[in-house]
């Protein structure tokens, strides 16, 4: 109980704060000039709402177009800050495509990004060339092949584990690209929709629709299994692989240890 | 088979349109001076691709902001149309928040409109002041209080079966307010969702929103059974009833003889 008492004496309480958002109106989490993006809406509202200038720590900076059901940030506010009715005002705030899910008041030891254990997501496909519902065009990938889904399962296995994989994201000097795939498995639901859940220590820029890109790869018969172990090995960018689109993908849930 | 030879000898086919949509964009079905209607952009579509200018008769005329999944609309077009590639091109013209599902020959004895035997509607309610998720917020509708479903579906079954509805419905004039009212149940989902199946011959204007926020009424506790049954008796609108947000409301299925 030290370290939270010692903060507010500082002035600042540290906020875990849980959120929500369909990103297809947002140029990603990451703030950009003249771009509307996740992370300055956000910070613009917490700003007002504490009458201090704000920043965040977030879990998982998401791409443009990707959407969040468990996203977790980190804000430092002035400890005179009403934590119990923050959610609140941030959701009169805010536009109804980002919601304030849960606010709490943590220690210090709590850092939204580098405490963070586990990122899992969602990638959703409708394959077969089947019209995709619009009330489904925001959050659902068409695909015009059929996919098998034991191949896709079969391609997706090859890759969890811990591994460099540079081959499925996009370079960015001096970042380490090895990371611990955790799972990465495929259902298809009741109506027929197929759905990766995916998830890893911590995910390098685009790397899981690459993944998606290339099991589909394997999937509708284009490429083998061998391929994929190939990309894995070779450590090298494949030109004809795919990469998906991001309106398919959603951060579902951030681990942290207890 | 002696209906469509004769239409087609005519000069014309009659064809049989299965479609859906999200609502939020339109100012509903029928078309209005300077306002973005479903029926318009659809007609221009269509009239685009025939070469020839289209009028469509539609099952239900859905109202601004609802949904459908499955709405019907027939058409007469030149017989020389292709109607195999038809439903190929629309899509290709039409936004992603209109699709074509399916495009069918049919005889002159299928009107969308007048034939069909029953209409059936999904309405989504998120009670309990739980937090709309962003990619649910064009389809669902919170509500503060939680809502008891046994009085929900006690509720609704008095309204169940051949009433004049006025009370119900918004006025207008000349046209009668008599329904038959075939299904009207809740389930909650498991993700906790309170879903409506609601079907009848056919919907007066309004009235589906109308007959949820009367049953609301009474599962929050508000009003008892017995104000349900006096609404119905009465046959007079009721100025403290609740008209519920046309965005829970999704038109999901067009019943027509075989």
């Amino acid at each position: 109980m030290s370290e939270p008492t010692l903060y507010a004496e500082s002035g600042f309480l540290r906020l875990r704060i849980d959120l929500a958002y369909d990103g297809t109106n947002y140029f990603g989490w990451a703030k950009q000039p003249d771009r509307r993006t996740l992370q300055e809406e956000i910070e613009n509202a917490l700003s007002t709402a504490t009458q201090s200038p704000i920043e965040t720590i977030v879990a998982g900076r998401t791409d443009a177009g990707v959407h969040a059901s468990g996203q977790v940030l980190h804000v430092d506010v002035p400890k005179t800050t009403d934590s119990d009715a923050l959610a609140f005002k941030l959701n009169c705030m805010l536009d109804e495509d980002i919601r304030i899910l849960k606010v709490k008041v943590v220690t210090t030891a709590f850092h939204a990004r580098f405490t963070a254990t586990q990122r899992s997501y969602t990638y959703t496909i409708l394959d077969g060339n089947r019209v995709l519902p619009p009330l489904h065009r925001l959050d659902v990938v068409p695909w015009y092949r059929t996919l098998d889904i034991d191949l896709l399962n079969s391609a997706s296995s090859l890759l969890v584990g811990n591994h460099d994989f540079v081959a499925f994201c996009k370079f960015r000097e001096g970042q380490t690209t090895v990371r611990n795939l955790l799972r990465f498995n495929w259902i298809r639901d009741d109506e027929g929709y197929l759905i990766a859940d995916i998830a890893a220590d911590a995910f390098c820029y685009s790397m899981v629709r690459n993944l998606v890109g290339a099991v589909v790869c394997v999937a509708e018969g284009r490429n083998n299994l061998d391929w994929i172990v190939a990309m894995l090995a070779n450590k090298e960018r494949v030109p004809d692989s795919l990469v998906f689109e991001a309106r398919g993908l959603t951060l579902r849930h951030v681990e942290y240890p207890e």
